[in-house]
């Protein structure tokens, strides 16, 4: 299908590969159309690889996802318009990290509101689930990279939409166990995971791990 | 050895209860002596329990546990009283879960500070080691109830402090996994927790699950 990355960073340029990859026509959005990194991935990404404005890639996009910091997405999805995000699935994988005080990064909405909602509230008529900011870019795309099993999450006010992305999560990216998190409100939780997820980056030395839920 | 437990609620009395059964004398205190849960446990948890203020309990216990809902531990801690605690360590056990608002619960602190780190600039004297706040009260004195092993999270000044808690943690509650997140400011992860927490609380519908990290 067709597919819109907005966003030039690391996670938008890895998950963007890994889409080409699995056979998808991908167009990532940024600022400004001929963005230096966005022409230099689709040289590395191929032919079903190209690259625009983000009101372009969200046009292009049949599904969408937001690959920006979460401290600029709602800008980045003005930008990118209302009209062309009218109706699709957008899978919201921003954190909204405020690096301006130093590392370690504190969030600029969390508690009683979060990224994920102020894009949902923002576009009514687009379908938000929140999903994959609880892990590093490299094992959103490969979770089998892991040494056991771990757990994804996907929050969002609209069943089918969760599981549209739940079907790409496990049969595109190779997720095992996706567990939902119930409404958009979700968010609040992977977006606030980042405060341990932080310090276990700082205490593991590493950003390639995740959680996996255990029970009794 | 001597230790105090503060706070009578269902943390508080299970782990009481189990160190006590690790043949340590346990004083639960609360705001006020012969409180009616402390006094019913005491009775449940044997010759070795005993129960008074929250500053009988300090004053009592080489160690001291925090088991009061963060949003009161620091008020609670006045009145265990500086003096009573000056020197000790102090595991902090609490989460500052608001339920003012209904459920899910906000937190009164978070993002740029913590409770730990509340208690720790209003008593320096302390070694405030944060702790166990990441599980529910049974899974906290027995981790071994869930199907793997998983993790549980140490944060505080101290390096001593730290490591007497993280004997207590496998030697006495049977722990396998100790994480150390650093200074005391990792409270602000283990606390944040909850966000994740209690939405996996909600899609599990159990409290008896807990974390274990994967890495590559």
């Amino acid at each position: 299908m067709k597919i819109a990355i907005l966003g030039t960073g690391i996670v938008g340029e890895t998950l963007g590969s890994k889409l080409v990859e699995l056979g998808h026509e991908v167009r990532m959005g940024s600022r400004t159309a001929n963005h230096e990194k966005a022409v230099a991935w689709t040289k590395k990404a191929g032919a079903r690889a190209s690259q625009g404005t983000f009101a372009d890639a969200a046009a292009f996009g049949e599904l969408v996802f937001n690959c920006t910091s979460g401290t600029v997405s709602l800008e980045a999805l003005k930008l990118a318009g209302a009209e062309n995000l009218k109706g699709k699935v957008l899978v919201d994988v921003s954190n909204p990290l405020d690096f301006s005080k130093g590392f370690p990064p504190t969030l600029s909405v969390c508690n009683t509101d979060s990224t994920g909602e102020q894009l949902q509230r923002a576009f009514p008529d687009v379908k938000v689930v929140k999903s994959l900011n609880t892990v590093t870019a490299g094992v959103m795309v490969n979770p089998a990279k892991l040494s056991s099993p771990t757990d994804i999450f996907v929050a969002g006010n609209d069943a089918g939409a969760k599981k549209q992305v739940t079907q790409l999560l496990t049969e595109g990216f190779g997720w095992k166990r996706v567990v939902d998190l119930g409404d958009i409100s979700g968010a609040r939780a992977t977006e606030g995971h980042m405060f341990l997820w932080l310090r276990l980056y700082g205490a593991l030395g590493t950003a390639d791990f995740n959680l996996q839920i255990v029970r009794a």
